[in-house]
């Protein structure tokens, strides 16, 4: 997480570090106490303003910059309560309580008087504990057997990552038959690549398209209402994840009344469970 | 959702209606705009505190009686942010954002300066859509067939409910040898019975005992940190249900570093999927 970037590539030349787009998209500056001022990024443009993941990373990230940020993120949700236009926009975030091993953190992102997003995310010191993982990942072949997913999703920020579809992909909802149950997995990483920290894992369990358009074969209006991740795994964990891939997991439990939940799960490629991504959706169809 | 009862019957002579002591725990009365004022029950404490279900359901409860309210119970997710003192709190609840279709809430419990607990609601107005529930309830017997839990656990809020474990249930914590893995299946309801709403549904998804004491064969220090709920029902369905036992299942998918996480469903007996709840514990051992 850095601050703005002192020199100003174009848009179409991501590279490693500062310009990387991902860190160009949630690039923030303090402006006052508690008070951070970031940007849309044109590249993770999603149908209406810009991608959530961006989003919920740039939430974070504004408390990991915070001079009194206590730990590393523990849990975060995100409410994303209105879209967001093209520009700058205002976060605040603010400790409402530091405890000795944990601190609670009430975010909101503002465009004027309007709110945006609201957040909250706990961050926190960890020990060592017994440790155990009780959802192994799927077996599944290695990413480089799998081929590269399509770009031609209609939206611009899917280029932005290499996704690698392994059951549930684009074409089962391009088919337009809709398949029987709602689960995707998929291999994912930053195109261009970039190591894994806490903003890349959070923006990456908003990554999977909507359950709905998978069940009903074809993409229907339909948009995160509330999205809250638990990171299980370390910051050294998630550190030596490097940039290589993770393999995602995700399924809804039920869909009704212009509501769906979605349930995901994100392992490194040696199965370490690194976060879990728990959603509501509203639907129509 | 009342505000205080006129009547004053003493704390063990628990009834229907107002007096029923779970409305009793979650009474508010409005005390300023936005402002709500409660106070903890005897009959719900825990180790420290009241039972976090009977706090889920207080701050919910700001909400649902607020005067700006728009539509019911989406999702809410609690921050436990510090130990709630016996007497009184305030619960602030603030509409940040109203929609056509949804609303997003603040709210935050205080005792004095204090915050103890955070916590983020959306409310909102559904409508009819294609509907589909993957998540089937598991094979079990019927709750007459089940014997009710002791409610020799130590805490005095486990009285208050009608519990029958089907399987991880206490004894396999009791026995001290740990279980294989996490899950615990439970036929629950109120006790005495009441007919259930947002409130007691919200409440119920904080009601399995830590993860952490079934795995590692003994109870340990450990508490919820943070608590999200989707309800995945509408509220005729969650009326519908009456004062008939809920069937829970809850497990974890990883423990490490002081936290793991839990995962839990709550559906009618006729298989009606009503919500979710996702933890995130700390805990010691």
């Amino acid at each position: 997480m850095q601050n703005t970037s002192s020199s100003s590539p174009s848009p179409d030349a991501p590279a490693d570090g500062p310009d990387h787009l991902f860190d160009r998209a949630v690039a923030l500056e303090p402006v006052g106490p508690d008070l951070f001022r970031g940007h849309t990024h044109e590249a993770w443009a999603n149908m209406v303003g810009p991608f959530g993941g961006t989003t919920a990373a740039a939430m974070l990230g504004a408390v990991l910059q915070h001079p009194a940020k206590h730990g590393d993120p523990l849990a975060l949700t995100l409410n994303y309560a209105g879209p967001i236009a093209d520009g700058e926009f205002l976060i605040e975030a603010r400790p409402v309580r530091t405890n000795n091993s944990n601190q609670h953190w009430w975010i909101e992102m503002r465009q004027g008087e309007e709110v945006l997003t609201t957040a909250t995310a706990i961050t926190g010191l960890r020990r060592e504990t017994w440790s155990e993982t009780e959802s192994t990942p799927p077996a599944v072949p290695a990413p480089e057997e799998v081929p590269p997913a399509s770009e031609d999703r209609g939206v611009r920020w899917i280029g932005n990552y290499d996704m690698r579809f392994v059951t549930g992909g684009w074409d089962d909802v391009a088919e337009g038959e809709g398949a029987p149950e709602s689960t995707t997995t998929m291999w994912i990483r930053d195109r261009p690549q970039r190591d894994l920290d806490h903003l890349a894992l959070a923006s990456m369990c908003d990554s999977f398209f909507p359950r709905a358009f998978l069940r009903l074969g074809r993409p229907v209006p339909a948009g995160t209402v509330t999205l809250t991740i638990h990171f299980l795994a370390t910051a050294d964990e998630i550190a030596a994840q490097g940039s290589d891939f993770l393999l995602g997991s995700i399924h809804s439990h039920r869909f009704h009344g212009n509501y769906h939940d979605e349930s995901a799960r994100l392992w490194s490629r040696d199965g370490t469970l690194l976060a879990t991504g728990t959603q509501l959706m509203y639907f129509k169809g």
